[in-house]
């Protein structure tokens, strides 16, 4: 803890107007919001303040640290393997972290995913895996560790003790209209991720309508931002972006996204699915020294699969338990024939969030068995008649909000459109 | 109180990228945060993101007329006689409402002052008159109301009931860095005025080093904000812009500011007050419908000093009184011949604050003998080793401090240089 000490106005003032924190004030003011010193209207005028100013690299760096040392910094070193994680910035139908941990763990490369949950359009992966009745989101440190050494790999919750400064200001940002800074997403993102020991990280940041920053210019400066944090922190960090303006795969919910994991790690699956999850598994090899592997052959022959099915027994979970379904659905059908030209993630993303997939708020409940299945993607033939999607929920009370997000959600056009790579740019440390 | 809700975070979040208000959500977001739904946290965010964005001239009013009805507003019409008010936003050495409310009251103008306490750098009206031995400055309505009927004019705290929405938020940002915000300048003083009660009121924008906005620009902005917000809710105001960037008379403080004051009651005191008070007196004056009257004249012959030891007197103080003094002083002087070309306003402030005539946050005391009396004010022929100015506290050990604050305050140089007007503009209704 810094023996100096500084005064919140001063500080809000200095960003306020434009002006550069140094390092000192920068602690200062993280520990003393942590302890309470600092009030919350304090800290979230100075948070809109920098969504206005910006910080520059050392500053977001300083921010990042002193979160980082808020808490606890685990090692994974003693493992005597290498260590590699993924951070997506989360997206509509993501449900990538469920193939990708097995398939890259199959490699013998521990990977250690600290996950979340969903907030509002965009699902969350510990949501999904709580589809399997009995599954733990939360282990001991001991367990994570022996779950490493004897599966390879584990998705669970981060421990309070990671990074509290940063849980502490997320929920006020949260709450307060100012989530979309990008030193304040790179650093809360970055100081998680430093803090759970990984030696290597691979980013995988949204853009298009249904990521929370849509403009991609903003997603390669949150790219670029993390890289150089990961970086400075000795953490190997490359970040892909990645195309969010469609749903990925053709379910968006919880237990329906589990189920085309299931058939990935089957060998199966829809092509965006699997060839973003190969993309990611590449990338998080190369990054822990091993780019000379096949790794498509792992989803093909069943080693991914053996990983997925003992991890979830690690945790609690039956591999073969029948997830939920909903008890109600409703079919929207294409209203010509022609070409699916577009699909718009946030609209379904809202929609499967009132069917109750999502949740408003951070303690609400949701319904795993709530979601959106998909027949058609972008650059699709239809006829009109055709399903376009099944939407289901508990009551069917919940379909006429559903179908409102819905109502200009989808183009059929004549002709097909230029298809669009999902990986549109790679950034690496510069 | 409105039937619809909205929610705070969209709110926020509509004002931060730019957009306006509708009257319904700025009328939701006032009283939601006076009755704590919406957070302290949210506002201040709010309010960062106002102070960015500002807020065009029907959200002003909107925001004025929330808060004025988020209490009660007074009504002066029974007593049958015109009524006017004065406003300043804050300066050093400014004593001109005591002087003021008596000269204008003498003509038969009721003048009802609610007044406010100092903070930071500028003194406060009912700090200074507190100098008196038991004079009250909270009144009941029914004392203030009998007090406008039998004395003509009263300087009283304002009541907890006038736009309580406003103190909440004032108070908010103060402590968040968000005071500097035009619209909520404006429309915290001017949903004061506007509840008090009054039918006219002269606006007194200070500019220059010791005001609180210091450029003319924003002062002018300022100005011109609530000149249409007094107008839109039936209040005719007039404004003027006044130099504030030296100190007003020759002393800062509390008690040697009354005991100037009362120089000006009995025809003398320093040229600058008297001719700001009889200028703002003109201004009042005529809003109420009495420009005709001479008004020099009721200072030089005892009338506006006789309206003045009546209100002490309704109000439980002495006017013969002895005032405090400062148990000890120490003497600047001046460095070299020459012509006293600058004397900063805002530095005399704070070593008066630091002397303990000011204070740091609203609950502390303040030292009414403490203070400077000066000796030269700009334009003066200065010799050196004349004396400049006398600091006064209650201990030798603030004059270290206060002496640092004054290291740069002032300038000597060989000529003259050309006497800057004290009003420099004069803003009406557009």
């Amino acid at each position: 803890m810094p023996a100096q000490s500084f005064d919140a106005i001063d500080i809000i003032r200095t960003k306020r107007s434009g002006g550069a924190l140094s390092g000192n004030e920068i602690r200062w003011l993280v520990d003393a919001y942590t302890r309470g010193d600092v009030a919350e209207e304090q800290m979230s005028a100075w948070a809109m303040a920098v969504f206005f100013q910006g910080m520059n690299r050392s500053e977001t760096r300083d921010l990042t640290l002193a979160m980082l040392n808020s808490g606890t910094r685990l090692s994974f070193d003693h493992l005597e393997v290498p260590t590699v994680d993924k951070h997506s910035t989360g997206g509509v139908g993501d449900k990538i972290t469920l193939p990708l941990m097995p398939l890259v763990a199959s490699f013998g490369v521990a990977v250690p995913q600290l996950a979340g949950r969903g907030l509002g359009h965009t699902g969350g992966t510990l949501d999904k895996l709580e589809s399997f009745p009995g599954w733990r989101a939360s282990l001991t440190n001991a367990e994570m560790f022996a779950q490493l050494r004897d599966v390879g790999g584990v998705i669970c919750a981060a421990g309070e003790e990671l990074a509290p400064a940063d849980k502490k200001l997320y929920a006020l940002r949260d709450a307060t209209g100012t989530v979309e800074a990008i030193p304040l997403i790179a650093s809360s993102i970055m100081s998680k991720k430093i803090a759970e020991g990984t030696r290597a990280l691979v980013l995988d940041v949204k853009f298009g309508s249904g990521a929370f920053l849509p403009e991609i210019e903003r997603g390669r400066e949150l790219a670029r931002t993390m890289v150089a944090l990961g970086e400075d922190a000795g953490v190997r960090t490359t970040a892909l972006l990645t195309d969010m303006s469609a749903p990925l795969g053709m379910t968006v919910g919880n237990a329906n996204e589990v189920r085309e994991s299931v058939e990935v790690l089957s060998g199966g699956g829809p092509e965006d699915v699997v060839d973003l999850t190969v993309t990611l598994a590449r990338e998080m090899l190369a990054l822990a020294g091993r780019a000379d592997v096949d790794v498509a052959a792992a989803l093909a022959d069943g080693r991914a699969m053996d990983v997925w099915r003992r991890a979830l027994r690690a945790q609690g979970a039956d591999p073969d338990a029948a997830l939920p379904t909903p008890n109600e659905t409703t079919v929207i059908r294409a209203e010509r024939d022609g070409v699916l030209s577009r699909l718009d993630a946030w609209s379904v993303g809202v929609a499967a969030w009132r069917l109750g997939a999502g949740r408003a708020r951070r303690q609400d409940p949701i319904d795993h068995a709530a979601g959106i299945e998909l027949h058609a993607k972008p650059g699709d033939r239809v006829r009109a008649g055709q399903p376009l999607m099944t939407l289901g929920a508990d009551e069917d009370t919940r379909f006429g909000r559903a179908v409102e997000a819905l109502e200009h959600a989808w183009t059929i056009e004549d002709e097909s459109p230029c298809a669009r790579p999902l990986v549109a740019e790679r950034i690496v440390a510069y």
